[in-house]
């Protein structure tokens, strides 16, 4: 037994009991609840659910009415789920970031917090759409078409179908973690889930019909743990299910997860995190206040706008440098597998490369190779620079070099949506800070979540005026932050209860119909900047002013 | 809207929350907890099902925001279960009283208390075992083949068909109940059982085992309600049902029901109550303190004993008067139907006529005619008084008299079980008012449960000294307190509360080993008994003295 004190979703609680006599007839179940109320740590009340009485009668008897009674810990009850004869070797826990393109998920040891395996799979609906919008399309299939629900127990087809959809693949994975872990599907005992509002309500089996519309009212923030089975998981039939609550349709549990695992609403110094997904979600705060936005800054970074963009897999490009006296150009893909396209931060050490080696212009456009003095960049143009469709596009690697069938190219009208994104996401951040009268040099850190984060070279984000030019120690990748408050609140109740803190505390800025952002966000077309004195580390370069 | 304060078993909550908008985009389920938490009597826990979020949001939504929520009042929390767009014309709850033998049932309106509508039925396990030890038998045919149950979800399939009995017999009840009440039977919103402790276990599916086998431990005694889904009722499936708590195997929720209904353990003033099924099980108390015991004085008296024994039921012979100068003899049967044989009361009628009649003697035992000094008497018992078998017998009714084939007998083995019966009887209530240090005639009152109680004349049973010798103003007839606590239940979280209250209250008297009991049982094996002091409005004869 450990000495540290456990607050575990679920939680194994010792419990020993006076066998039965004709003195003291107490039946099973009653004895059972009476020496298990005595052992819990807080007077919450105690549900046995009906379910479970027989197995749980039968367990506490054949162990000889002492052993260790397994109860899911939740806000404001205790259920009892098991019972072992004795102190258990482990008790793993699932925990899930639900991505509606990618799925992560690990299985943690309760007793040990460690980590036993690690798994992923792509999100299977999107067979169904792509994005959150097209999902809710074809969730709402029916729906749509009679307007009026009648019937309140009515489930879209569209909807039952994406739902069997997701519960399919948790449940491959489930498998992937057992099979993996030599764990049981049926040992694992608690599941947390952090997903944005729409992958929630896919996966609850929750009409989404009204996320997308005005005034955009999802049908639940909160929700309370339900049981695996009543989702058609196949975790054990009792372990207890988290969904990370939301905030808005807008606003999800994924993002509540980053700010926990994060620590933004922990500490007194102000912090930003940014998550960039397939939007840009951004918040700012501190143990005292927390406002978050949204924008769609992410298409271009994720691999969405670029027309060879891609997701950050093997194969994608995700680092280039470009020596600008040389014009020596290396690049590096993940798994060093032939390119396949750009991931978001190759796009971005790409774009500022290309700036640092004048080959683009402030506004993001090719210069012209015969306009161009210097004969070493010049002949590195005329090499590199093709027209396609019309337009200029820079060769990021040739068709053979990359032993692929196609090259990579980075088109005129990528380097226009990177610049959009860019902008924007550099809006986002100004507003937000402004709208509590701070500067960017007022923040202790800022937190750069997922993928983006850990590929990103900070410095190279802001020679492209993406994000504010700090001192490089401000920034911190911290991984997937999704997942990892999934796992803190299978661990701790103190992570759980932050969670519903952080939801009721989190005051959400509109930006589309913010007038601050759309100047800002003008402003922020020009690399690195309209206003270069934002970013004093940018070299600037005199014959392109004005 | 009533303007009594309701404390129903399910009770509905008007709510009325502001529209979602830009300004308030509350999701619909957090907007209905958080008005319904503010208006709600008590800060219990709020549940929401998760199966029932879907519809409820739906009708709130549907409803415009504001209307009436159901809530079920659990001892420890409550629980959402339905959403009205108004105050409900009616509430349909039912209350149901599981005999061994035979189920009672009644519908009644939660807001008025108004019984709506009455059925019963035969119990259908009758099939399987006329007794409780002979279902528990059936429901653990293949458990007790393999003795040690290894698997603890092991369900036996013997338990499986006698739990798959009562709930096809019940739900033909609620069938009986919706056709007759034209209420939908899926609008009955909750349920309350009364039954004994394997009945319960029969219905839950609990396994009975260790119910008859030292030191007799149900599985469970008190069990948390459940929805009617989890026992395939056909009420709405949201309906909370309330098992009336047992205190022991062989002291059950039907008797906790009755001293509820009888009010026993409310009161300053001592009382005492008998309900005689298949056992005698009397109670005896006051609001400080409860003592039970049971003792098998039941079956002659409920027509297991006399072989032309019966149930109260059409052609039961239950009124017996026997003129003792003029010896004439008449004979009532319920319904006025051809007679059939005898219930308890009617045969509690025949034996005291007898008695007073002098055609048994204090033993029991039938006088010998020929012994027989007065004339009139002499012709009446030739006339009466049959052999058969080598034993004498009384004709009750002449097999051409009666309108049936067979004629009604009182044979001397019936007389003999008679005899045993009101001597336990008997000795179980003064060994009861013994253990206290009280007297009969401290009793404030007796009260007499079911058909025995409905049907017996108290001046007959005091005659035979079944019954103490009291003023007959002290014995009260309560009817069917069984279904009546499973009523009450139903309107009042006080007459809930006060059944838990009971069963902590509650000492039980094992009367199989009391030496004290045994002694009593031989004193009153006479008619009225050994020591005629006790009962000295009973005539004595002289003669028969010694």
């Amino acid at each position: 037994m450990p000495t540290r004190k456990m607050t575990s979703f679920v939680l194994p609680v010792p419990v020993t009991a006076g066998k039965p006599s004709l003195q003291d007839n107490t039946a099973d179940l009653d004895r059972l609840r009476h020496v298990l109320r005595g052992s819990l740590p807080d007077s919450r009340p105690l549900e046995i659910p009906f379910s479970r009485i027989v197995p749980l009668c039968r367990r506490f008897r054949q162990a000889g009415f002492s052993g260790v009674a397994l109860v899911n810990d939740l806000p404001d009850r205790w259920v009892l789920a098991d019972f072992f004869p004795e102190w258990p070797g482990q008790l793993p826990a699932m925990a899930l970031d639900l991505g509606t393109t990618h799925l992560e998920a690990t299985l943690v040891d309760l007793l040990t917090g460690q980590i036993l395996f690690s798994a992923g799979r792509e999100n299977s609906q999107i067979e169904y759409g792509a994005d959150i919008l097209s999902r809710i399309h074809q969730a709402t299939s029916v729906r749509r078409q009679v307007r009026e629900v009648v019937d309140p127990s009515f489930i879209d087809p569209g909807l039952a179908v994406l739902r069997h959809s997701i519960v399919t693949c948790i449940n491959g994975l489930i498998g992937d973690l057992a099979s993996g872990s030599g764990v049981a599907a049926s040992d694992i005992r608690a599941l947390s889930v952090s997903g944005n509002t729409t992958m929630a309500h896919l996966l609850l089996g929750l009409d989404p019909f009204h996320i997308c519309r005005e005034p955009y009212i999802p049908m639940v923030n909160v929700i309370e743990p339900m049981e695996s089975w009543e989702l058609g998981l196949i975790l054990h039939e009792a372990a207890p299910v988290w969904i990370m609550p939301s905030a808005g349709s807008y606003f999800g549990g994924d993002l509540i997860s980053g700010i926990l695992a994060s620590g933004l609403a922990a500490t007194e110094q102000t912090r930003m995190l940014i998550d960039v997904g397939t939007n840009a979600e951004v918040v700012l705060g501190n143990r005292d206040w927390l406002i978050a936005c949204a924008g769609a800054a992410g298409p271009a970074l994720e691999g969405g706008a670029a027309r060879m963009g891609m997701r950050a897999a093997p194969g994608a490009i995700d680092f280039v440098a470009l020596d600008p006296n040389t014009y020596a150009l290396e690049v590096r893909t993940i798994g060093g597998a032939p390119a396949l396209g750009l991931c978001g931060s190759g796009l971005i050490d790409l774009v500022a490369s290309l700036y640092l080696a004048r080959i683009i212009d402030i506004r993001g456009k090719f210069r012209d190779p015969d306009q161009e003095s210097d004969p070493g960049r010049a002949a590195f143009m005329r090499e590199r620079l093709v027209v396609r469709d019309g337009q200029r596009a820079f060769v990021v690697v040739t068709a053979s070099a990359a032993g692929a069938e196609d090259e990579v190219l980075l088109e005129q009208i990528d380097l226009d949506a990177m610049i959009r994104s860019k902008a924007a996401m550099y809006a986002v951040l100004a507003t937000l800070v402004g709208q509590v009268g701070l500067d960017f040099g007022d923040l202790a850190e800022i937190c750069v979540a997922g993928a983006f984060g850990n590929h990103i070279n900070p410095q190279r984000a802001i020679t492209l005026g993406m994000l504010p030019d700090l001192d490089l120690s401000v920034y911190r990748a911290i991984g997937n932050s999704s997942l990892q408050g999934a796992e803190q609140v299978l661990l701790s109740r103190s992570a759980r209860q932050e969670c519903l803190n952080i939801v009721s505390k989190i005051t959400y800025v509109e930006l589309n119909v913010n007038q601050d952002f759309m100047i800002r966000f003008s402003g922020a077309r020009f690399i690195p900047h309209t206003d270069p004195s934002l970013f004093p580390s940018v070299p600037l370069f005199a014959e392109e002013k004005g």
